[in-house]
């Protein structure tokens, strides 16, 4: 008998009718010898219904009332699939966040758990329930106040009590076939990838590919925890995220280079211009930053102009944060006297993600010809041992993912035809 | 400086608008000096919507979920309402049921409250924080599972927790002046009462008044709590429910021998007819209600006939029961030996209810000369010492209401005209 923790997203629940039929899917595993924990997001809209009642009554509510309004979401969905799980004659139980053992620290709106203690959910188990858990949300341990986890918090749940459970798998559930090598909207011969490793998709998370969140898949790579993305809506064998050691495990000599391209176009970039370049100011602009809370993604310094001693700094953020940045800066322009601020958030983010990259040189050549071939125009780079990514015009992803997918033999009519190799990364 | 506790049901806190005028009223109290405890119901037609959606997926839904989705309406309500106090400057904290300590057994839908811990709410009015506290939940001692209370729980809600934390008052808004001699949309000329006794208000709760609720009336009995039933769409004083010795005080030569009309048209009646005049034989049949859980109202039967030695047993019970109660009693009828079972659902219940009567002979009289004079028929009478109440035919209710209310002067234009007395009851 295994132990399977499966998470069911907000359009997998979105009405009753989708309800019934994911109780028949729990059902169904049940049945077939497992223990099953599910955890379950607020059903469809809700939440955006929830967030738009708060602005009616307060403009900025406090996050402690915002984070009580909207774990009312979760109660609602679980309580619903408990009933609906029950209606086909299986016992289940709902537990909240707090219920489930989700201790989290007490930063409303993103809270990070600090442990779980999921006594209530391995006592509703050995009894031979179904044990139905509401994600995103936990219980704070200093305040005992009721905190969500932000965004992809319904997956880091699932992900962090299957880990606490000892669970077998950890089964994501979302609205398509598992990851692609890119996505199918932008590349019509996009592929689900069967195996990736937890480097990769976190790479792919990072770099902004939506099916699962950067956290939850840290979270599963901390404790060796298989991550099964399937589709809600067939039975289909998904994507299985997992440590290198089980990618590799017997096909090595089959993998690609490049696991797959990812997109986004939630950043934008900021160049101060003009610093003068002594040292320490650059770590003086990024402290500003950092104390307002600011993540800052990809970093280029221009080399510094000898005639001036001026350098400019350029780097990305996420487009939602340039104001606060931008304000941030500017209380500091006079006392660093750098000469201006330039922001721009009509750019993209393109990645070529690829454990196989570390050992074929020549890929970031192929790529970056790939891109001049379609005409795209390189602005900042940034590379990690399995990653390269690029920023663009924002008008410019769609071609450069399509490129990228291209040149890697991604395509799917010439997933039989891979070549490998280059000359020189 | 006062504790006072206020109570706000669903139709005070419908959409952000009244959210909002209520939010104003709560600080307003705030302002003038007090501590304040809010209890909010969930927002309008919130709780039939989540009844929907419980209905679509299972037809008949496990207790335990059904109050685990129930009780997300005032979890919504109630953090929505401290975000719109929040906006105006003030500081307010909500809390669950459960949050809140209110304890209570494991009969799911139904729940008694036990125990109230507010130490938690204690706290928060200590810092100066306005507290707000889901109605209607609370969790339950031995399961720690979540519990709703059942009809009319806010109110006692409201009641439990003003008399934990020893409130000044607890003031319940309803979208009335507070509670009338007889509903107004009946009586035209019927008056809002100052003051009432909790016997008299918890015979008028008991009798059909919507107002307030029997249990909540009991609670506030018990601790000698005094209980403002007002309007929150308006500052005028309401409807004060206090001990006896308040309302006597001072003016005890202006108590009216009536208080109000009540009337209830949710009962129905059954008659066991040609049940054999032995002992036991009534006990054996109440016995079988009560194992259904069935709560019987008014209980008549018939002098027995000596040629048959049989007799006729009516009752009246929620109509609800009525399908319930027919197929206990069936199942009894070969053992006990009655001959037939009849239900009459188109029944109504008239009540006069008025602590004055105890010393007035007469109003026995009055009353029933009054309705047939409205050519109104009764079919069962039960009393109490402050309470007379008949049952009549359905479509006679209104006429009933009517003539007993002008036969006890309690018309608005004759209030300055009390006329007491009568010739026995």
């Amino acid at each position: 008998m295994a132990l399977v923790v499966q998470k069911y997203g907000g359009s997998s629940v979105a009405d009753a009718a989708r309800i019934k039929r994911v109780a028949q899917r729990i059902v169904a595993t049940k049945k077939a010898g497992n223990d099953v924990v599910v955890i379950v997001s607020a059903m469809g809209d809700t939440t955006d219904e929830l967030l738009d009642l708060a602005q009616q009554v307060s403009p900025l509510p406090p996050g402690r009332e915002l984070d009580m309004l909207l774990t009312a979401g979760e109660r609602i969905s679980m309580a619903l699939l408990a009933m609906a799980i029950a209606n086909l004659g299986h016992q289940a139980r709902s537990f909240t966040g707090s219920q489930a053992g989700v201790i989290t620290d007490s930063t409303h709106g993103k809270a990070r758990i600090i442990d779980v203690t999921p006594g209530r959910i391995q006592e509703a188990l050995n009894s031979g329930q179904i044990a139905i858990v509401a994600g995103f949300q936990g219980v704070s341990q200093d305040t005992k106040d009721i905190t969500t986890l932000g965004r992809g918090g319904s997956d880091t749940t699932a992900v962090a009590l299957a880990a606490a459970l000892g669970a077998d798998v950890c089964e994501i559930y979302t609205d398509v076939d598992g990851i692609f090598t890119a996505d199918p909207r932008i590349v019509g011969a996009a592929r689900q990838i069967p195996r990736i490793s937890y480097e990769e998709a976190m790479e792919m998370a990072a770099c902004g590919a939506k099916i699962l969140h950067l956290r939850c898949v840290e979270y599963a790579r901390r404790f060796d925890l298989p991550i099964h993305v399937r589709s809600s809506f067939s039975n289909k064998e998904g994507t299985w995220v997992v440590s290198v050691h089980n990618t590799d495990e017997g096909n090595e000599m089959e993998q690609p280079i490049i696991s797959g391209v990812a997109h986004d176009r939630s950043e934008a970039k900021i160049t101060v211009v003009g610093v003068p370049d002594k040292v320490g100011e650059a770590a003086a602009i990024f402290r500003t930053l950092a104390d307002a809370e600011i993540n800052i993604d990809m970093i280029v310094q221009n080399i510094s102009a000898a005639a001036t001693a001026r350098t400019d700094i350029s780097f990305t953020l996420p487009s939602a944060d340039g104001t606060v940045a931008v304000t941030a800066l500017k209380r500091i322009q006079e006392q660093i006297g750098f000469e201006k601020i330039l922001f721009d958030d009509q750019i993209g983010k393109v990645s070529l993600v690829g454990a196989g990259m570390r050992s074929h040189p020549g890929v970031t050549a192929k790529f970056f010809g790939a891109l001049a071939d379609a005409g795209v125009n390189i602005e900042m780079i940034s590379t990690s041992e399995i990653r390269i990514s690029v920023i663009v015009g924002q008008n410019e992803v769609d071609a450069a993912v399509a490129a990228a997918h291209a040149a890697f033999d991604l395509d799917a009519d010439q997933v039989e035809a891979v070549v490998y190799g280059g000359t020189g990364r």
